[in-house]
Parts: C-alpha cells; structure tokens; sequence
C-alpha cells in the first residue's frame, strides 16, 4: 500500500505580495502532484519580532527594489496584480476568521483565503477592515453567523497565535514560505524549486 | 544602424555564493543575447551599513534558511558548490586586484574575479588571504608584477570604494544584484527575469 504523500504547508501573510504571486500557481502544482496544499496564513511583524529580523519594507532601499519587483513579477509570472493603498496592512483580521472558519470547514476557509489575498491585491479592498473581511467571506458562501462567530470569538484568535509560534519554530522568515517533507522554501520565486523537489520524491517513490 | 545594446551590470561580493551561483550562467545568457556582462565586485557590509541594512546572516532564523538553500540551490542549478569554511569573508583583497588589474586588462580582471569565485565556493580557498588571490591571479595568467601593484597600489582600493558608492547610488541592496537597461534584479533566482527581460527588449527592437 503507497503511503499517503505529506502536505504542503503554506504559510503566508495576507498583506504579502509574494504570497498572493504563489498561492494559486502553488495550487496547480500541488494539484499535478496529489498533494494538498494547507493554508497557514500568519502575522509575519510577529514572526520577525520573535526571530529578530526588521520587517524588509522598513529600509528605504530595499522598500524601493521590493515595490518594483512586485509588480514586474506579476507581470513576469501573469498573475494580475494592483498595489494595494494600504501597504503593508496588518491582518489579523482575515487571519482569525480563517482559523475560526477552518477547524471545522477548512474548505470554505481556504476559499476565503484566496478571495481574500485576490481583493486585496487586484481589487484594492482593505483587508483590515470587518466589514470588507466579511463580505468576502459571504461571497466564499460562508454563512453570516459563522462569519460573526469567528471575528469575535478566542478560537481564531488562538489559532492564529498558535500558528504564528508553530511557524517560528519550523523556521519561517517572510511570507510565502513553503513547507514540502520538512524541507523549507522561502519566496515566491521558489515555485520551479519546489517542483523539482516533488519531481525528485515523486521518482524516489515510483 | 542599430545601437549597441547596452551592457549589463554585474554587481556582487566574492563572498557571497548567490553571486557564483549566478555568475556563469548570466555569462552564458548574455551571450544568447549578444549582452557583454561587466563585473562589479563590491564589498556588500559596507552597502549595508550605507543603507541601513543589516547583514542577513546576523540572525540566526534566516542564516540557518539561507545556508540551506544556498546548496540546494546550487543542486538546482548544477552549480559545482562547496560551503567555504570562512564564511561569510570580508573580501576587499580580490576586490582589490580586479580594479587595480581592470582598468588596463579587463578581460584578464573577469577571468579572475571569476575563478576567485570557483576557488572560494568549489576548492575552498580563503580568498581573504593575499597570497592565495596572487597565486589565482597567476593562473589567470595576470603578470607578477602587474598583481603585486594592484594589490599594494592606491588604484584598486579607490576604484573598490568608488565601486560601493556606485552601488548603493544605483539602489543594489544585495548580491548578485543585476542592472540591465536601468532595469534591478536581486538574487541567483532572478536568472528566468532577466532573460523575460532581455527577450522583450529583443523583441521590441526587431
């Protein structure tokens, strides 16, 4: 009997470019592979507060290059992309109600999640807002008082809090990072990497 | 009469391995391209410190990702790639040499900055160390004399320190950093850009 191949953890941050750039190609891929992709979004100021590294977007000089290479590699991978105003938000928003949703319908929450990152980075919504959050997640077919629940109840709030230390603890820098069989992959330009490893396991198992 | 396309811009530090991991394969797409590469060595603590970055591998999280990676990428590319036991090296003496060498000979200086690179990260030589950047040199076919007075004369240093402020001028932030037609890209992964890049200017010219 084949054993059932790991999933793929994808930790994130809502507010990242980056991660809006991998999230669906990162879907595909897995899909070509059988492998399921879970969901992990964190509040990155957190994990570099715990790390000790100073948030990228703070340094004149490295802010520029980024802004610029965000959108040129939208461009370059065909992934719709408009800067969004409020850059970077904090999103503990979307991050409670994904998890208040997830324990029970990680589906729904998953698909919040990308309609979330979508808003955000192509239709400009703000993203920290309840309201905005929620209308999202209405269009995800989630039902209003789920919705309600988890913006304001500890559940999604804990969970949140408890990922953010999980992905501390494996290692996670910047957002997206991407977790196959324990090995690390840090960035959105990581995609043809994380390919090759699925190719390599793929063989080793065949 | 068709312009000359201009050159690309290859600034890095001989301590760091994205840069050799990079480095003979923008060469060889350049080529492709009919691009001519100039090598820019720098010496990247002193960008740092001029814009306010720290050193990625001060903390600790980000170190351990990056020396991971650092030889699974070089898996990746199949690059040759041996973790140097001095590392990261402070590398003013190759930087040094190229310029004092390069004004005069700066195919002979390319030919040296690029197995300084191969004999720091394949065959594990301290490139710190003056004796070993003469004998590279030496290999490189660079005269005796003509490396003793680079490495001891006032030229190469200024070019070196000119070089820096340069770079951080033209917003480098790391290594490799690439500029082609005013166009930055940082890192070894940005290899697929720079060609997306190249081929629509190819295009657009045609």
């Amino acid at each position: 009997m084949a054993e059932q191949p790991s999933k793929i953890d994808f930790y994130f941050d809502f507010a990242s470019p980056y991660a809006w750039l991998i999230s669906d190609r990162l879907e595909h891929l897995a899909a070509r592979y059988q492998r399921e992709v879970v969901w992990r979004p964190v509040l990155l100021f957190a994990i570099f507060k715990a790390v000790g590294l100073p948030a990228p977007m703070e340094t004149d000089a490295k802010r520029r290059y980024m802004l610029h290479d965000m959108e040129r590699s939208a461009r370059y991978y065909g992934v719709p992309y408009r800067h969004p105003a409020n850059f970077p938000a904090i999103s503990p928003v979307p991050g409670r109600l994904f998890y208040g949703i997830g324990e029970r319908e990680p589906a729904q929450a998953k698909t919040f999640a990308r309609q979330a990152l979508k808003a955000h980075f192509v239709d400009g919504k703000d993203i920290t807002r309840p309201e905005v959050v929620t209308e999202i997640a209405g269009q995800a077919g989630i039902p209003a008082g789920s919705v309600e629940a988890a913006l304001t109840g500890e559940r999604g709030k804990s969970l949140l809090r408890e990922s953010i230390e999980d992905a501390t603890r494996r290692g996670v820098i910047g957002s997206p990072f991407v977790i196959v069989d324990d090995e690390p992959f840090f960035g959105a330009d990581r995609l043809d990497h994380i390919e090759w490893w699925l190719k390599s396991r793929t063989r080793a198992e065949a």
